[in-house]
Formats: C-alpha cells, structure tokens, sequence
C-alpha cells in the first residue's frame, strides 16, 4: 500500500533557498505527496495595482513548498520525482513585468544606463474544466485565449559543497529551470549531494513562453502530486526529465550557448552509453535526432533543455524502468482518488 | 499565367558568398523557380571515406544556387520566397563531424588548445517515398530510421553597406540560418539592401537536430521549387517566416541569448504593431504565448526563430496577406505539374 | 593603541564557503590582523608529481582563512579591509593545469567532447628578498625571472539572502575575483549582508598574468596584514578597491561583457555621484578615461575591474577618505613592526 | 633611398569597408606613406548640436583612407605596417553618444525594449604642443584634463573568401579593433588575403578608454606617417603588434570571452613557436606573464589583446626582426623630416 503525505506549509514554513534549510517532513522513497505551493510573488499580487516591486518583501519571492527528506537518500544516489498532477489553486493567476528582470531589459548583470521599463501586472482568468487562461491586455480591449499546460519553474534538492543558492537560481542541483516540459507526467532526476536530498519544489506556471522573455510566466499557487523513489549507486549530473515519450537532459548556465553545451553534452553521453554507441556516433545521432526546448533566458543562470524521442533508443530504458513504474503508480493513485 | 524559370547551375555558376556576385537570372515577382542545390560539401563527399578536409577545397564550401535578381525590387521593399516543394536529389546523404566546427568543440573563435575531434563521416539512406532517412553508426551496428523532414539551411538576399558574407554566415540578411522551420509550406520574408535583392539559396537539409550540435546535419542535395515575390515600400529589419499557422522572427547573433534577443524583440514589435497593442502588453502575450524553435548553435553567428501561433493575432494578416496568395498560387502550380 | 590580532588557522578551521561559517574570531573595527593563508591546494600540492585531482580532496579546494565577525557591522552598511602587506610564506609556490578548468579547454559549462588537456604541475622558485620568482619549462630547459606582484584571488564577505557560496565562485559578495589589482596598499570595500560581515581572504599569488588563462597563478601560502574597518550607513553595491592613485569598481558574470558592463556601469555611477556630474557626462569621462583591467577568464563568474585614475575625480574623496586614514594607520604599524 | 607617399584622400576617396573596392595607390615595401585620415564621422560632427544621427550619413561612417596595394603581397604573406606618428589634424576633437551603440544600452544585437539613450556629443580641446586634450562636461561646469595618447581605431587588410566587410568590424583581416595600444611605435602585422594586401586605416583617436565603453572615444582627423613592409611566405592568423617592448595578439569576437580566449590562444602558440616550449609550457608562462589589454566592447565583434613582455622571450625576434628594422627606418626618416 502506498503512503501519501499531504503537505501544506504554512507561510513561515515556505522556504526560499535549496540547501540550508531542515526538512519540513521526512518520506520514504514512494510515498505520494499532495502538496500546495504557493505562486512565485508570495501570494501578495492580487490585482494590477498590486506592484510586485511594492507589495513583495524582496527576500520572499519564489518560495517552495519543503524540502523533503527521502529516507535513505545518499550522496552519489539519485532521487526520481514523477509528476502525477499539477493543478491551478486558484480562478486567477498573474504574471507582471519587474525592473531589471527579464530578456529584453538591461538587468543587474547585463547592467544598463537605460531606466527600467515599466513595471506592470497582468491578471489572467484561469478556468480549469475548460483547459484554458484568458490574456487581458492592459491598454485596449484586446483578449485571447490560451491553453492550460500547468508546469512548476523551480524544483531541486540541496546543493553540494555545503552550499545554498536562492531559490531564484537554476544549476546542477536543479532550481529555477523554468521549462515548460516540466509537466504532470514527467519523471525528473537529480544527483542526491546529501543526506535526505532535501527535495522541493513551487513556482507553478498555468502555462509559459519558451524562455520566459519579460520574465515571469502565468504564476499560480498549485495543487501538485507528485511520487518519490530513489535509485541507489547511480548519479545523476544534471537534472534530466524522461516521459513515456522523451528523455531530457538539462543545463543551465550563462552564456546561453553553454546551457545548450551543458543540456547537449549530456545527452550524447546518456545516449551513447543507453544505447551502446561510441561518443560521436551518439554526436551524430543526437544531432539530426535531438530537439533543444528553450527554458528561460531571464534568471540568474538561463536553463536549455535537451530531449531525444525514445523511438531513437533502441528499446533500451534509462534508469531500470523506473519511470513506467512510477508512471504505474501514479495511474493506481489517480484511479483510487 | 505564371511564369516558370527552371535552373541547373553548373559548377561554376554556384556561389559562395551573399553579395559581390553578378545575378544568374533575371526573375519577374511571381515566377515559379525550379531549382536545383548542391549540397554544403559541393557533392565532394561521397562516402565515409572523403573526409571532408581532404576532398573539398575549403573555398568552395556551402555553395549556393543564384543569385537571382527579382525586377522592381529596391532597398526598402521586401521579398517574400514560398517554399513550395523541398525534395532531396539522391538516394543518400551525408553528415561528418569537421576540425574545430560544432557545438561540443573548440573553434577558431572559442579557441582552445585540445587538438580537434575525430573527423568523421556518416552515409544516410535517403528514401523519397517512405518519407525516411536511416542513420548507421559507424562503430558497431546500431541503426535506426528518422522521419525525412527537408529544410534548407541556407538562404538569403544580397546584404547592405557593400558588404560581402560568406553563404556560412547568417545574419540580417539571412545566410546560412540553419533552422528546421525553413521546410515546404513556408513563406520567408528578407528586407532587400540592393536593386533586385539578389536571392539565393542551398544548403539542403533531408533532417536536423536543433541547433545541428556536430555542426552539419543530414547534407543533400535539393531539388527545390520556390515562388518569389515582392512588398514594395515594407522594410523588413530580420529574416521571418510564416506558415499556414504561425509567424517567425529569426536573430542571428553571438552570444546565443543575443540572437534569442533579436528574435523576441522583433516578434514582439511585430506583433504590437499587427495587433495593435502597445509594447509591453505584446511582450507579455509573446512570454506566454511564444516559441523559440533553435537554429543553430554551431555557425559564425547563432540563430534562434521566435515564432507566434496565428490563433493569438486575433485574424490580422501580415504583409496583407501575401503568404495566403503564394499558397493558393504553389497549390495551382504544383496540382499542374 | 591599535588592537592587533594574529592568527594562523589550524587545517580543520579553514574555510570552503563564504556564509554558513561561525566566525572563528571577533574583532572591532580598526583592528590590524596578521593572517596565515594556506594556498589554494590546500598545500597538497609540492611538487610536479602531486596532480592536484590526485592529491586534493576536490572538497577542499580554495580554503580560505576566516570568516571575522567585525564587531558593529550590519546590513547596509560597507566594510573596508585594507591590505597592509602580502608576503610569500614559502620559498616555492605551485601553478598547474587542472582537468576541465582554465580559459582554453572545455569546461563543465563550456562543455565539450574533448578529453581533458594534460594535468601537469610547475614548481616556481621565490624569492622574496631579489622580488622575483623563476619559472621552469617542463620540457626542455627554459627558464626565466618574473617580478614577485604578490596578491590574494579570493577576499570576500557573506552573501545576501542566506545563501552560502563556494570560496571558487565570485560574485556581489567578492569571493574569487582573481585580480592581480588586489595587493597590498589597496583598501577593498564590500557591502556587508549579515550581522558582522563575516569577512575571509585566502587563495595567495605571487604573481598572475591577466585572466589567469590556465587556471592558476603562482599559488602560494601567505603572511597577510589586514586593517579593517567599517563604514556605518553607506552601501556598496559590488566590491571596489581604491589605491592612493586610483577608485575601481568590480564585476563578476558570465559572458565576460556582463563582468565589464557590470564594473563599467558601477564605475560610472559612482563617478556621477563623487564628481556630482550627471549620468551620461561621468558615462563619457570614463569612456575616454577608464581603464579595465582583466580579472579572471576561468572561475565559475569571470571578473573584470573598471578603473580611474584620481586625477580625474576633482579632488573630491571616496568613503570620506577612510583609504587615506588607513593608509596612515598602515604605516604606523609597519614602522613599529 | 626610401620613397615617400603623401595621401590625403579627397572626399569621394574615402573607403568603407574592407574587401571591394580598387587601391587608391600602389605602392613598394618600404615605403613611406604620409597619410591624412578623417574621423570616425566623417569631419560632420563639429559642435555639440551636430547629432551624429542627424547630420552623419548612415552609410558612411568610419571613413579609411586607402585600400593601399602592396606590390609582391600575395595570400600567406604577411604585411607588416609601421606607425612612426599620429598626430591629430585639429585643435578639437568629438566624442558622443550614438542612438543604441555603446557597451551600457541596449543594441541591435542586445535588442532590447528601452528608448535609447539621450544623443550627446562632447567637444574635447586637442593641444599637441602641450600633449593634452580636454573634458568639458555637458551638464555643470566641470572640466578635466587628460593626455594625448594618439591612437587608430581601425586597421587592416582585405578579408578573404571574397568577402567585404564595413570598416565598423573588427575580425581576422583587422578593422575596427578599437585598442589604444594601437600607438606611434608600433608595428602591425596582417595575414595577406588578397593580391597586394589592399591595406587601409583610419578612425583616429586623441585617446580612448578601455573598451570604448560609451561607444565612441575622442575622434579626430589624424596625420599619420606609416611605414610598409612584406614578410613573404610566413602567415599571420590574427593581427598581431610589436613595440620595442612587447608582442602582442589580437582577438575579435563575441561573446568577449572568445576575443580573449583569440588572443590568448595566439600569443599562446606564437611564444610556443619562438621560444621553442611546447603548447602547455607556453600556456603556463603566458598564464603569469601575459596582460590582456581591453580593446573595445561595443562594436560588431569586441576585441581583445594579449600581450607578453619581451623579457620573457629569451632573446628571440618575432619575424626575423622586422619591427627593429621599420623602428629603425622610422628614426631616419624622422630625423630627416
């Protein structure tokens, strides 16, 4: 029998760095948590008057909801999270333009002359049964439809070398990717750097551009499920994502070109020893076969993806299987709800 | 009725840069192009043992078919090229890794002290009808088909200020773009900076991975059938495509997140401008809404396409409709061929 | 009467982090401290057989001395640490190549198919009364003098945001800047993110050339005298130096014209504000004026420093000339050393 | 007895670009040519309400005087180009902003969704005699003086494989490097692409900081003296330097770190070459002995230079002594002036 765990932090429980932090609760590999998170602004952004830069405490955007501790978890083992469900918590949701944040602003980093462009909220109608968000512009009447495709942006464990980046940050221990493949159905792995992994996860989007060009996605608090499970002795050197479709690597970096490098090379290295090939026949495959979905182009460290369709594999499974199996439990969870 | 100029070049009508070259023909807008395209290795290789360093002189790399001088066309206007068929000319093809050129090397300019990877060189099956191209690696057995999906990597009008760009460099002008949305069915649309634009193309793709990670994709050569026309007095400031359902800006820059830049900025321009939306709110629809299909992230420039679902346009044609009448005019053509 | 503290660091209180560290002294502002700093191998490394990724514990890599809690600091205000003197420890010091690290090799970011470039150890000789250190080719017999130019890679406070960052990274907080502009007779200034600062310096040079393109300096354990000192009320947005001559801003990004945007822009700003010119007058002075001296081209943020001569500031005084009374105290010290 | 040119290019002489235009002279090795050069605006910017934007033909910025057909100059030669003396050809010089051009605003390559920044142009007061230019403030009363450091912006030769390049890009053949080691003094060295080289220079500069961060540096119309000469049969891969001090490597490209890994990498394997040390042992020397002056960080490709002392060569010559031979050629026909 399968153990659920459902988790709703209370505001002074969310927490806003991987690593530094105790965990909120202690699961064994399997356990399905049922857990809310709450949007990337706090909750605090309610209307369009509601200014993210005046409304949120700064030290208090993107919070997550844990970490968890996987009972057994060890440095050089790898934590599996299926996605069993991501659902919208709310009718509403909100994505906004904020200063010195985005692709097309000059930022802290890319540092400008220029002022920030203006900061503004838009407030999007979120209807769950119809499978859609609806776009208000904020000057004029134009409207339109959009489809639900709810993702998370930010999930990871605790980094190695005893550090903690802020939640805000993407890189080898997972973060704020930002990747709209991360959606219900998707098995995500990381590298376990200690004790317990320190799972979490928030930043829910109801749906986002490809690179999250001004910044921020449509942001929701979320009802999210999803399944544990651990795979001992193996690593895992940069989150990856498998469907019953797809495997994906990931890397996140600055410049651009080394996120893609990262989320490559991965992939050709994964592949070549999936399927038995030498280096550069797996180059080769990889690229005429390979797809590179855009994460974001606007946080600390921008995500690219890599993905292969598993048609390209041979028949062969990552991971001793461990996807249709968490894939399995997740069809039995959803069947007994 | 509609003028068809069909055109073979010789070897030594091809070209091999973008500007300086006399135009081949004289083309009035409207007229149906039968084209053939030599592949980016000028047809020198021919099996696993030309490796391409030793049987094709340098120079003469990435040869392409024109250009043509379209009448009435001057700096200011833009030329629309539709693709109405993309069909390889062999029943093979060819990809190969070469010294210091791809993603996942040193190059001349991220220059480093490794010597370079293996040169090596791999034969694809190329089957029309079934609509494959099969993959072998080169060291063991492992094979396995992949849909035929032709493209072409290179195309574009003469550039501005004088200047004269090798047919690898992409940039405003476009070149050597290397993108898989440039397939049959497409419009492309480049600002014209000389009188008769100067158009030319090549560079035939049977398939490629997203960003062509080695550097070459599945090479062929093309015989490929495009009807140009011409916007007199719309500027263009970057290459875009448009489909049946979609809109394309394309960037082609270094760093990566530049030509993501260029291409974002321009949809977004483009889109307040078609929609009538003020800036910030295309921005904020093109967040949500945009792609951002990968180019290539392995020539003297990247290339990243942003590209918009009509569906968000709210039932505004661009360039008043011009792709719609060259689909009508290629359905026509091609139903009497 | 100046305090002054000394203290050499056992092994097990050397630091890996900057933040995440109890302090391993208090100390009052205006205190003179004579540290020991072990080099960035830990030591480990003696001679051209010790490969540092064999003789390192790859956790312990860039260990630093400290952290100091300075009595009174807090968030918000600047914490000025000026370096009286840096000497060589040792009679030799160590530089090496290191698998995947340095400006001309494939990197984990940069990352690429190519096997790692030899690892390979050189021994220089020191000698501190001559000023000069002797380096020796590994093949064949060349050897040659350089000026000893000692400095410290790695000087730093906690970050912000309860984040914890390996002493290999630079950033906002200093960290691993690399630059050989940071030797003695400079006052750095950091702004302080927690309670007491918590500054820590180590990771000594004799000498470094611009960019450190193979990834290490002449490596060295040092003697370091540091005064410190607090600025209450005034922020520092990244770290600065100033010597008797010259203000610079720093700046630690990746691509590299992030780092020089980021010092440029701080240079520019803190001009404005010194001189009382406006934005664009202080922004073309330093065009035509600034100098930018390159950091490091290898850590996991590379560093680049704006520079300006004092001669161009008017005469007016930074941090209300707190460089010049550290100066003095400097002296004083060392006259009754 | 050596033959002396005098140039001054009437207006529809001048040149702007590299590759496709006929040499306005030919000329022999050794010889003499006394030139005059406009500024970067062509002489239309005289005032501060001379807006670049508004009274500057967009086509034809960045005049050079030349191309100059060296006779006997064929591809794999090398051009060696003395400078005996800048000297500006007025008592003022100009600076200014420029309409999304500079390291600190968004670009169209950096595209980003900011107005740009204000136009401004600042009028320096040029006195040779006194060796100083001055800086006069546009808001406020503030003024400064700085020395005259007389330098040329851009520099080079006729790319190859036919292409043609506007003299605002620097790349291999040279052009618009933007480094102010760029001195009278020092001898330049081209690879030759074309049949007589097809030198050309212009874009002088009283002085300019480094990376010419705002875009432009103090312009001015020079009266330059230079000195040709042809090393037949030895190539040069980038534009390199020589002073009686130092060697030097260019590199030109985006992002920055790739101009410096260029650069880097050249002055890594010419050192290698001269002083006969192996790859890794050169690499380690020039990681402690090489500088790595900033050229520019704001035109189409940024540039970098690397730069080793010549103490650290063992008393090899570079090209067989050339740039003591055009040194000393230069003193001759300076005493005889």
């Amino acid at each position: 029998m399968t153990d659920v765990l459902s988790y709703r932090p209370k505001p002074d429980e969310l927490s806003y760095t991987f690593g530094g932090r105790e965990p909120v609760r202690r699961v064994s590999p399997g356990t399905v948590l049922e857990l809310y998170t709450e949007d990337c602004f706090g909750g605090q952004v309610r209307g369009v008057d509601d200014l993210p830069s005046r409304v949120c405490d700064l030290s208090s955007l993107n919070p997550v909801t844990g970490p968890f501790h996987v009972e057994g978890a060890e440095p050089g083992d790898t934590l599996a999270v299926h996605f069993v469900s991501i659902e919208p918590a709310r009718d509403w949701a909100i994505s906004s333009t904020f200063p010195h944040f985005g692709a097309l602003t000059g930022t802290h980093t890319t540092a400008m002359l220029h002022a920030p462009l203006e900061e503004r909220v838009w407030v999007y109608d979120v209807d769950v049964a119809a499978g859609i968000v609806r776009y208000h512009a904020r000057r004029g009447e134009y409207t339109v439809e959009m489809p639900l495709d709810p993702m998370h942006g930010t999930v990871g464990v605790a980094p190695g070398a005893s550090e903690v980046r802020m939640t805000i940050t993407p890189d080898v221990h997972g973060g704020n990717m930002d990747t709209p493949e991360l959606r219900a159905g998707v098995t995500t792995y990381f590298g376990v750097n200690v004790p317990g992994a320190l799972f979490a996860l928030g930043d829910g989007h109801c749906r986002q551009g490809h690179g999250e060009v001004c910044g921020t996605a449509v942001e929701a608090a979320m009802n999210t499920t999803v399944i544990v499970d651990l795979i001992k002795g193996v690593g895992t050197p940069v989150p990856r994502l498998e469907t019953d479709a797809a495997l994906m690597s990931t890397g996140s970096a600055r410049p651009l070109e080394d996120a893609y490098r990262i989320s490559q090379h991965d992939l050709v290295t994964w592949t070549a020893d999936l399927v038995g090939l030498d280096t550069l026949d797996a180059y080769q495959l990889i690229s005429q076969a390979g797809e590179a979905p855009v994460g974001n182009v606007c946080d600390p460290n921008y995500t690219m993806v890599a993905k292969l369709d598993k048609r390209y594999l041979g028949g062969v499974s990552a991971y001793e299987g461990v996807h249709a199996r968490l894939r399995d439990a997740a069809a039995v969870y959803l069947a007994g709800r």
